[in-house]
C-alpha cells in the first residue's frame, strides 16, 4: 500500500518527523509531499523545505520526497497509484478542517482514502507557526525541530549560533 | 414574517443555494445580502456576486437580492421590518463565531433575531474558499456550485472550457 | 408559520422561558412539547412538567402546550401542521448532537425543518441538570427557572421555604 | 498489513458498514472485534451482534469477525500481528475521545497504531443509539443499517412488519 | 491567597496529582476537596478517596485534604476563605462543562474564582474512568495514577499483584 | 504572587477589563504586558494602546502597565519575577490556542504557569476584532470598551461625536 503525507512543511517540525516515521512503519511506501497554500506565502522557499524533508528522511528507505506543483493533490496520490492520504490531528480545529478536506477529496476521486494519525502528546502544542514565531523571537527551537533542521531554520531568521 | 440571509456570496456556494431554497419556503419574505468583509478583499467583484445570486434565485418568487454597502447588517434588517437573520452552519467552527455574532447582533438590535439552519450533509464540506481552491487548481466544480454559476467561476480563474 | 419547541424541561429553567418568547415573537403559533428521552427517567412527573410550561405560557396567546407520548416528534410535527422544530443552543457540545439530530429528523421527514437559536447569554451556562443539582444540594435557585416555577421545583427536592 | 476494527455495534449501522468496506479496500486483513463497554449494558447480546457483522461482511473474502471477551484491545490486536486499529470519526465529540484513547492505547502498546476515517457525510448522523431510539419509537430504520440487519433490529423491538 | 481544588478523585490518577502540585507552588494553601457528584456512584468509598489524597499530599506541608459532604462547593469555598477554585482541563468537552459551571458558581458566589490549569501534555488521555476501565479490564496503570496508590486501586479491582 | 497579563489590546475591550479586575483582587501584583502578534499590523500604535491601559487601571493599585518589545513572554514574566500568565477564555476556539501556546510556554520555562479565567457571559462574544468592525461601520460601541476608551476609540475610525 502506497502512501502520501502532504504538507506545507514551512518548516518541518518533530511532529511531522513522527507522523513519518509512523507512517512509514504502516504503508509500504511513504511519499511526503510539499503542497502549497495559496493562502500564504511560505517562508522557507521549496528547495529548502525539500532539502529539510530529505535529511529528516535519509534513514528511511520506503520514504521519497517530492513536490505538488500543480492540479490537485488527490490527482497526484491517484497518478502515482496511492491509496491512502495520511495526515497527524493534534486538536478539535485541526480536525474539522482536516475532515472537510477528506470529505471533498473523496467526493473527487473516491479511491483515494484520507486516513488520520494522532499526534503524540509531546508534539500536541507544535506547529509551523509556532516555530517560525519563536525562532523570531530569539527563543530556543531544539527539540521543535528535529536536530538536522535546527541550524537552517536559525539561519533564516538572521539567529545563526 | 421577513428574513435576510447575509454572505459574501464570493462565490455562491451549492449550500448557499440549499439554504436559500430552504429560508424561502419558511419565511413570506427572504432578501438575501451581500455583506462585505473588511478583513478579506473579495475575488468576485459585487455586480458579479449579485449576478450569480439572481440566477440562483429566478425562481423563487418571494426572494430578493441586495447589497449591505454601509452600516450594521442588524440597522438593515430593522430598517426593512426583517426580524430574523438566516444563518448556515456547517460545523463547530462555524458555529462558534456565528453564535458571538449573533449575540452581539442581538445586543444591538433586540428585535431582530438570528436563526441558524443545519448544512445539509451533502455540503457539510462545501465553502467558498474551497471552491476557490479547486478552481485554482483547475479541479472540477461541478456539483459545488449552482451549475447556473459553474461558467461564471471558471472564467475568473481562466478555467474556461 | 406553526413551530413546535420539544423538549423534557425537566424542569422549565428561565433559558426555556426565554427561547419560548422569542419563538412566540417570530412564529404565528407555538406548540411547546413535552417529549421523552428514553435514556432518562424524569425527576418531575409530565403532568407537573406540563403544568410548569402552562404557567410559563399563560400570558403568551399563540403558544400551546402538549406532550408526545409516542412515535417521531417529526410525525408529531407533520401531522399538527408545523413546518419548524426550535431548537435553543447554549455550547459546542450542545451544537452537535442537535445537528445529527436535525439532519436525521430531515432525513426522514423533508417538509420539516430545524431552526435554531442562541441561547441568552445570562443563560449560557443553564440547563435543567444543572437545576436539579443546585436545589438538591440546597442551593439558591432563583432566576435560574422561571418565578412562577420555584416553589414547584424546591417542593420536589424537599426544600420548601 | 491487519488492522483491527473495534466497536460495540450494538447494532451494527451503516455508517460502520462504510468503514468496514473502505479498511477491507485499505489493508490486507481486516478482524472486526465486538468489544464490550463496561458503563453499557448491550442491546443485543453478543451473538447477534456477532451474527449481524457476519452477515454484512459475508461478501468481503479478507474480513474477519472475533470478539474481545477479556483484556485490553491492544493487547489483542498486537496477539494476532494487527499493527493499525480502524476507527470511524463522525464529530468533534467523538475525536476528543478518540483521540485520547488512541493516545492511552499507544502507551501501552507502541507497536499498534490507531488510524480515523471520516464517516461518509450521509451517514455522519448516525450512531447506534440513535437508530435503538427511532426502533423504539416506531420510526422507519431503513437505509440506517444494512437491509440485511433490518428484520433483526425490528425484531428486538417488537417491531415486526 | 487560598484555593481549593475539587474533584470525584475516584481514583486519584497522575494528571491529579501535577495539578494539586502546580497549585501547590503558585497558592499558599491548597485545599483539596473529595466532592460527590450525585450522578454517579462512586467505585472507592469516601474514605479510600481520602486516604489517597492524603498519601499523595504528604509531602506538600501546603496542601490539606477535605470533604465536601453537603453545600455548595462555592459556599464551602468561602467559608474557608478561600478566593480560587482550581481546575485542571484537559480537552475541549472538559472546557464546556467546566465553563458553565465556573460561570454557575460565579453567579451564586461573586467572591470566589475559577482558575483554570492545563494538563500537562503526558497526562491528556488520563482520566478517572479509563483509570478504572484499564484496571478493570487487568491492563497496567502504572504511570496512571500515583505509584503510592496502584495497590488500592488494583485491590479494589481483585487484581492485586 | 505576581501575574502577567498580556495581550495585543487592539484595542482594549470591556472584557479585558473584567480580566483585569479580576487577576487583581487574586493576585498581589498585576502587570498588565502589550506583546505583539507578528501576523497582525495593529490598527492602534503601541503608545495609544498603552496609554488605553493606563486609563482602565489608573483605579487599580497593584496594577502596573509595560510592553513586550523583544524576546519571549516566559522570559519576560520569569526576569520580573512573575509566576503566572493570566488569560481570559470566551470560547472553545480561543482555548485551543491557548492551551497549546501555555503547553508551549511550560516547555520553555516550567517555572510559570498559564492560568485561564472564563471570560464574563456579558462580553463572551466581545473581541478586540469585533470591536475595529463595529466602528469602521459606523455602530456604537459603548457598553464594548471601557467608557474612558471609546472617544479614542472612534477617533482612530474617524466617527468623532
Amino acid at each position: 500500500m502506497i502512501a502520501v503525507y502532504p504538507g506545507s512543511f514551512d518548516p518541518v517540525t518533530s511532529g511531522h518527523q513522527d507522523i513519518i516515521c509512523r507512517a512509514a512503519s504502516i504503508f509500504e511506501q511513504v511519499t511526503v509531499v510539499v503542497a502549497g497554500n495559496s493562502a500564504k506565502t511560505p517562508v522557507f522557499p521549496t528547495d529548502e523545505r525539500l532539502e529539510m524533508l530529505r535529511a529528516v528522511t535519509a534513514d528511511l528507505p520506503n520514504v521519497t520526497v517530492d513536490v505538488l506543483s500543480e492540479g490537485l493533490l488527490v490527482d497526484f496520490a491517484h497518478a502515482r497509484g496511492a491509496r491512502v492520504i495520511v495526515k497527524g490531528l493534534r486538536a478539535v480545529s485541526d480536525f474539522e478542517y482536516e475532515f472537510q478536506l477528506a470529505l471533498l477529496n473523496r467526493s473527487m476521486q473516491p479511491s483515494v482514502e484520507t486516513m488520520f494519525l494522532a499526534t503524540s502528546t509531546e508534539h500536541s502544542f507544535l506547529s509551523s507557526s509556532i516555530v517560525k514565531e519563536i525562532a523570531r523571537l530569539g527563543g530556543k527551537i531544539d527539540g521543535l525541530v528535529p536536530d538536522a533542521i535546527v541550524p537552517l531554520v536559525l539561519r533564516r531568521f538572521g539567529r545563526e549560533r
